[in-house]
């Protein structure tokens, strides 16, 4: 089994490499980031994505700061801009924000955070793996690639594997960007998990037909309810598994739930450019002038979750309370 | 507002001309069947596809069979063949069936079948337009291109909007085919109806926040209890319809409905190749070695259907007893 990262640091030339994302699974190429609008460019771009790995690359764009003399205030905020539903962005940069005058301790501080995602990451899939059985069906991309660490519901899903709780894993596409059919299915490959890709409306009939027995997925940002934002499909899946009265769970480090937010009604939604979903990869599916709409996230409620996987175990409901005490 | 139709027939030069639906929207070609193996192989390769459009290709292709001089219990066994989940296609080779030795009269047949698809479809596009209001959301593709009259769901939604009654229309894309990308919203785009283009996984997002009044779409093949296969994914929009309170419609001729099968259970359903999930157009997403799924249709039971929108009026619960009453 060989391990995936998705990013590392020359500590020496003071470069942040980045595996570009964006052209897997055909080609492992390497972005070098420099200083910290290069690091910005990476998040926003996508050749990083998941909200861990945003965070940690979010960190090491400060270092760049410093080393490549950036302004520092314009970095942060460049960084901040990048990408605007990720919280752990934000976490990032104000663990970083009071040690802005000794770049030793900004590179400590973002090497804690990476050491601190892998270990959270590991119990995140300890806890949740106890969770899977059978078959499972996951969306979007959760492992190391999003994360820099072991994964979070991928990481789960992964580990159940290990421990023989699973046989057989349904990825999703994860339209428009594929991050299921570039990402999961590449890692899952890695891993050595058996797998099959499906399209983002196959879900439904694979769960008619029995052959689902839990769903995992992450958590891009939850709020205080246990509301929470994820790559657009996953509200839908939330509604089928509620149907199909199979398990739901949502696997997230306790850093991606915001305490500013009591429900799911007051994530803002990023509405991405249309016109990732009028082409897959180099290929034009309808023109430009085609309208077409691309919310990149919905709002899951938290009523559709059957448990919550954090690094602290697993929370059930009454959400509000169990996630408060998770968070004090 | 323009004309659109999927073929034409040359009776002079004895050729079946077919717009290459695989090309549209970026090329307008047109296929030239000479034979019943081109129409059999048109139908199988999909340059034309949606059950009644298959039915009267097929009928056409019978009529080729004679001009070409071919084998016609050959003819017959190829054309049945090319796509085994349509009921059209049997119901239009029985009707040819018993004027086999009679050119003319398989002409005749194949006239009548297509005017008769045409008065059929503007019988649904009325009954059906009645029932849809505001925005309506739609799956694949059931207009002029798939029917070769007016469209069955779509026939509904373009009189409705020149009615006045609806606004805007949800597109989904459909995957892995995008029939819903490629040629609903270019037929759209003909008959001047506002519409947005979704991926299939943002349609229970639309519903969530009350963008979605009514979903309508077609059916590939109906039960006598109005349990139906249609195209992957009709049965999660069933499930999420349902859960959102949003009427949910399927539109079709009730020559679409199989009088010998008693519940969608005894529909047997068409496993295409998986190739199609790995890859969009010309592009792969994946490498042929990833493995992947690709049941081309769901079966959506008939407790989830609003109504039934047939060229007889708008069949309620119970569907049985409507049904019966509908085909007698």
């Amino acid at each position: 089994m060989s391990r995936v990262q998705p990013f590392r640091f020359d500590r020496e030339e003071g470069v942040f490499h980045l595996i570009d994302q964006r052209r897997l699974p055909h080609e492992e190429c390497w972005v070098a980031a420099r200083c910290a609008a290069d690091a910005a460019d990476a998040i926003r771009s996508m050749v990083v994505r998941g909200a861990p790995a945003i965070g940690v690359t979010a960190a090491y764009g400060m270092v760049l700061a410093h080393s490549a003399g950036d302004d520092l205030a314009a970095a942060d905020h460049a960084l901040r801009q990048s990408r605007p539903t990720a919280v752990n962005l934000f976490h990032a940069l104000d663990l970083v924000r009071p040690h802005w005058g000794d770049a030793r301790a900004v590179l400590r501080v973002a090497e804690k955070l990476w050491a601190d995602v892998e270990a959270t990451e590991r119990a995140i899939s300890l806890h949740g793996a106890a969770m899977l059985e059978g078959q499972v069906l996951t969306h979007c991309n959760t492992g190391p690639l999003a994360t820099g660490g072991f994964g979070t519901a991928l990481g789960a899903i992964v580990e159940a594997h290990r421990q023989g709780r699973i046989h057989h894993v349904w990825v999703d596409e994860t339209r428009p960007y594929l991050q299921g059919a570039r990402l999961t299915a590449w890692e899952l490959g890695r891993f050595e998990v058996p797998f099959t890709l499906i399209t983002d409306s196959m879900a439904a009939w694979m769960m008619a037909q029995g052959r689902v027995d839990v769903v995992m997925l992450g958590v891009d940002r939850m709020a205080m309810n246990g509301d929470f934002a994820n790559k657009i499909g996953t509200y839908g899946l939330g509604v089928l598994a509620r149907h199909h009265g199979i398990p739901f769970y949502a696997a997230l480090p306790t850093s991606t739930v915001d305490p500013d937010l009591s429900s799911g009604a007051e994530i803002p939604i990023e509405q991405r450019d249309p016109d990732e979903v009028r082409v897959v990869g180099p290929h034009r599916i309808v023109s430009v002038d085609v309208p077409a709409a691309h919310p990149a996230f919905d709002v899951t409620p938290h009523g559709l979750l059957t448990g919550i996987v954090t690094e602290r175990g697993v929370l059930h409901p009454p959400f509000r309370r169990a996630l408060e005490r998770a968070l004090s």
